[in-house]
């Protein structure tokens, strides 16, 4: 089969590799949709990061070169021993997260040593994927698969607002509208969030932003958000989301945000930044911050998907090949700021 | 009378002043003791901070110069009209916290604006102070004036407990073992940790943190504080108290804490610093900070103090004079790290 192969930096190739074998306890599915992730392009121009380094994967025990692929949807092709109530031809979607189940809080288990399926070891950007019975979620026959591999980018979501501990009516602000920025939107509304601010430096990713339901967008190159915060709520917002990873955000999110309220750190801070803990001081903001999901929330996020609570669907801006993964995919991300979430085509089952 | 006056950095005098007079609502207290706060340290070293700059406090109305001194007690001199329940020859202790009462919640109302009696308008160290009747809290007849002193640094201390939202039978780690340090060690005993870490660079200081009830101290200056917690706890402390001030300790204090557990900034960080979000992001840990306290915990820490649960008293390592306050006061602290608590004798009434 083909798939996409991590060497290193830069060093990623599509490859004919052989098709893995279902084992006791796991099972093999067929990859229908694989979307690429902000994570993947992280691992592309500067990993290894999650993906294994100099040693195997302490987890998973695995080596590079590692298939790519964390955020996907397929069909069941077969069962090992061991499987119970999953069947061939099952939809399905898989929660990548991998852990040692050392704790009875598997979040916490994960901030201990954790990993993914598509990183840590073999994932999805390939026609079959084999992973454990305990990591696959049954769609509804009903459930679109392109949807299925929203599931995960959605779930971060999720997760992001149950670490902000934020109550039903109050109001957020949400720093960054890429991809993760948009589906924070999402679970805002879902949580009953009364008022949402969006603030990026795309007028076109503000846009989407409105049609995921932000209620006030501003483009915060061109305007002081913390200003325009204040007109409507001059003590600042209840929760602040801050998704954009960079230095100024992070500052601009407690000066948003209410004495006591709670800034939660979503995005991936690629190194150290200036920063003084009197902001904090000075106006009883908290700082939280989300990485992965607990199952139960990843369960929650299909749910709401299937019930209609949640559409993530409008952040896909474009589907591709296997082959075309590196241009039209990894550099159309980096390139385009237009492009929210691109979703590779495997079997391309509805 | 005698008083201790704010000018500007490194000017500050001992000035006879007029006595400050008793109005509606307002009560004159006979100051007995008054404790020499950091805050004075850093307005004396670099102020003017909380200190009025070039316009009035907002809340007081005052400008400089100021009486300095908010940690204090005496006894009732005489009470304005309106003022019931409080009589002459009541002994007493102040809470200097001063608000505009906008919010419910006064400690949300001092975030937006708020400042203490003896920073944003005359204290303490002077033989008469007058205070809003509301800041008054009673002591019991058999109560210490000099203990009474000690309230005000030992609700800081209370307040970070409460803003870690630690539990009862949790581990404590404590950074920094000087005068708000020691005061942290017995609220987390009061508030029943059961293994409480001290760090900090001196010995003398650790040996001290040993008498007010630390489990387990470690001069972090010549050994790995992080390595040491993880023996005993492998995940790290539920709770950690950041009291040092310095870039070093917010990045050990976030290492020595489990997942999900709760860092809280204490001291006052002077400058901004070098911080990798990251550090949160792969821990788990999130991060609270504490700033004055809530009118019920200083009332709660009068109470404990009254009935034994907590003695601050072996933090007085000095008793001086008004007349010496930059000598054997504010340049003693400075330059002895044995120091922890210097009181300033008024009337010296026991
Ligand atoms: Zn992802
Ligand atoms: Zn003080």
């Amino acid at each position: 089969m083909k798939a996409v192969v991590y060497y290193d930096t830069k060093d990623v190739h599509i490859e004919e590799v052989e098709e893995p074998k279902v084992q006791e306890g796991l099972v093999k599915v067929k990859v229908a949709w694989t979307g690429i992730c902000g994570t993947d392009l992280h691992e592309y121009l500067g990993g290894p990061i999650f993906i294994p380094g100099d040693a195997p994967n302490p987890i998973t025990g695995q080596e590079r070169p590692v298939i790519m692929g964390h955020e996907f949807s397929g069909v069941i092709e077969e069962v090992g021993g061991d499987v119970d109530g999953l069947n061939v031809g099952d939809k399905v979607c898989i929660n990548p997260a991998l852990t040692n189940n050392l704790h009875p809080d598997p979040l916490y288990d994960f901030y201990k040593e954790g990993t993914f399926i598509g990183l840590g070891c073999d994932g999805a950007f390939a026609d079959y994927v084999v992973v454990p019975k305990e990591n696959i979620i049954k769609l509804q026959d009903s459930t679109s698969l392109k949807i299925g591999a929203l599931v995960e980018p959605t779930a971060v979501a999720l997760q992001a607002i149950r670490e902000s501990e934020m109550e039903f009516a109050e109001s957020v602000a949400i720093y960054g509208a890429g991809p993760i920025g948009l589906v924070t939107v999402l679970a805002a509304r879902a949580a009953g969030a009364k008022d949402i601010f969006v603030f990026d430096l795309s007028n076109e990713r503000l846009e989407k932003a409105k049609e995921f339901g932000a209620t006030h967008i501003l483009n915060s190159g061109e305007n002081n958000p913390i200003e325009y915060i204040h007109k409507f709520y001059p003590d600042g917002v209840d929760r602040t989301f801050e998704v954009a990873g960079v230095p100024i955000t992070l500052e601009q999110a407690i000066q948003s945000t209410r004495p006591r309220g709670m800034v939660t750190i979503v995005s991936i801070f690629e190194r150290a930044i200036d920063f003084n803990p009197m902001l904090l001081t000075t106006s009883g903001v908290r700082i939280s911050s989300t990485l992965g999901y607990e199952p139960d929330i990843f369960e929650a996020t299909v749910k709401m998907i299937e019930s209609g609570q949640i559409d993530p669907s409008p952040m896909i801006t474009s589907e591709i090949e296997l082959d075309e993964i590196i241009e039209k995919g990894f550099n159309q991300l980096i390139e385009d700021k237009k492009q929210a979430k691109i979703l590779v085509k495997l079997s391309g089952e509805e």
